[in-house]
């Protein structure tokens, strides 16, 4: 994502802590409490600019929503969008996802949507993608049992690895489109970078793995 | 695969005994003694007019392959490709992919090659398609411990079927190709089919999966 540097960004989050929660250790495994109704909680990771998120909790009021993202100048955007919005059902959280453990803990997520994710391309930098065994390993301890990981990328390098990433962390593939936008998958909320990639003609490729319980 | 109807091929795979396996359930357990070189056994399940496999024959002489179809007018074109080469270690048998176990025995096979099989688009058809579960189970019976299935295919639909299909089965994805031709995987060896639709402008999807030993 593209940075421009908004040294404002961070008192602008501190500010708007009905939608951005800031001191989120304090509610590991009591979620329920952030949100008007204790309801199911889904997370994105990477949420960048908010429109897949928002989107998701306008069409899902039955759901809890947080979007995670790392930089505080991304995020803001996605405040913007809230503060607009008003969804009771929805916030942001400007952490880093391989830190998810401090925050949740066992069964304090019901689902985890990666939507492309930064594609890290050079084999050095595998560690750093978000579908790599360490952060599998974390989204796992925070999901209910046999959650699931719900993932889209126009990356092909990315959803190629992803793939193989999931099955040898041995969990189960429930989903696959190899085109998203030319199948018959109902109710897709588009994120910014899905929009501007499948503008310029690329495929979007989506899955849904689900954790085995052991 | 378009049919011609030829009355003379039953006789004409028949004649020749040194390509065509005639009595394939007389050699379970011992297929070595079948080639000259008692070596590992790769067999692909509908192998239509034998391209792939005379060229995969031609490209490792230290394996065994057999190439399995259930039509007898496209199978002999494979027998005249095989006559024309004359290749010490490639085999015909035109039998149906679904009743291998009455052929093979636990550890027979390496390897098995799935190539551009007929994709039975229809729901009600699904039992048909080459990674439906029941054959699986029968390639899982014939195969050596943690052995691996090796397929490709432009056919979107199957394709996401069949990875799924696998996942569900409980095996290992090790290898992904999205569009094949223009990955860096060497070595291929083009099927007709693949050369058919690859010329047309279809992306070539290809995958390597592993029985887990359970
Ligand atoms: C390529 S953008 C995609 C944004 C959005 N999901 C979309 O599809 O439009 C990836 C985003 O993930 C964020 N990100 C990368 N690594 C992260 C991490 N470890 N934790 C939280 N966010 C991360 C980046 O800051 C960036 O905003
Ligand atoms: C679409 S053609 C592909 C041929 C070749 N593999 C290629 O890539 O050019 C599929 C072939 O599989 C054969 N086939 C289908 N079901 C089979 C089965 N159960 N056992 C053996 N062969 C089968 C068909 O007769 C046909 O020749």
């Amino acid at each position: 994502m593209r940075l421009r540097n908004k040294p404002w960004a961070k008192a602008k989050l501190k500010e708007y802590a009905d939608f951005v929660i800031q001191e989120p250790e304090q509610h590991r495994g009591k979620w329920g409490e952030v949100f008007t109704k204790d309801q199911p909680l889904h997370i994105e990771i990477g949420t960048g600019k908010g429109q897949f998120i928002t989107g998701m909790a306008k069409a899902n009021p039955d759901m809890n929503y947080i979007g995670i993202e790392l930089q505080e100048s991304v995020i803001v955007s996605a405040l913007d969008r809230l503060i607009e919005e008003n969804l009771p059902n929805c916030k942001l959280m400007n952490v880093n996802g391989a830190e998810l453990a401090k925050y949740f803990t066992s069964g304090d997520v019901s689902r985890i949507y990666l939507n492309f994710s930064d594609p890290w391309p050079k084999t050095r930098h595998e560690k750093r993608r978000l579908t790599f065994a360490s952060f599998l390993k974390v989204y796992e301890s925070i999901l209910v049992k046999n959650g699931e990981i719900h993932f889209k990328t126009d990356n092909q390098g990315l959803f190629e690895y992803s793939l193989i990433s999931f099955s040898h962390y041995g969990m189960k593939l429930n989903y696959l489109s190899l085109d998203l936008h030319n199948s018959d998958y109902e109710g897709n909320i588009m994120t910014e970078y899905e929009e501007k990639f499948s503008l310029r003609g690329s495929r979007i490729f989506r899955c849904e793995v689900q954790f085995m319980s052991k």
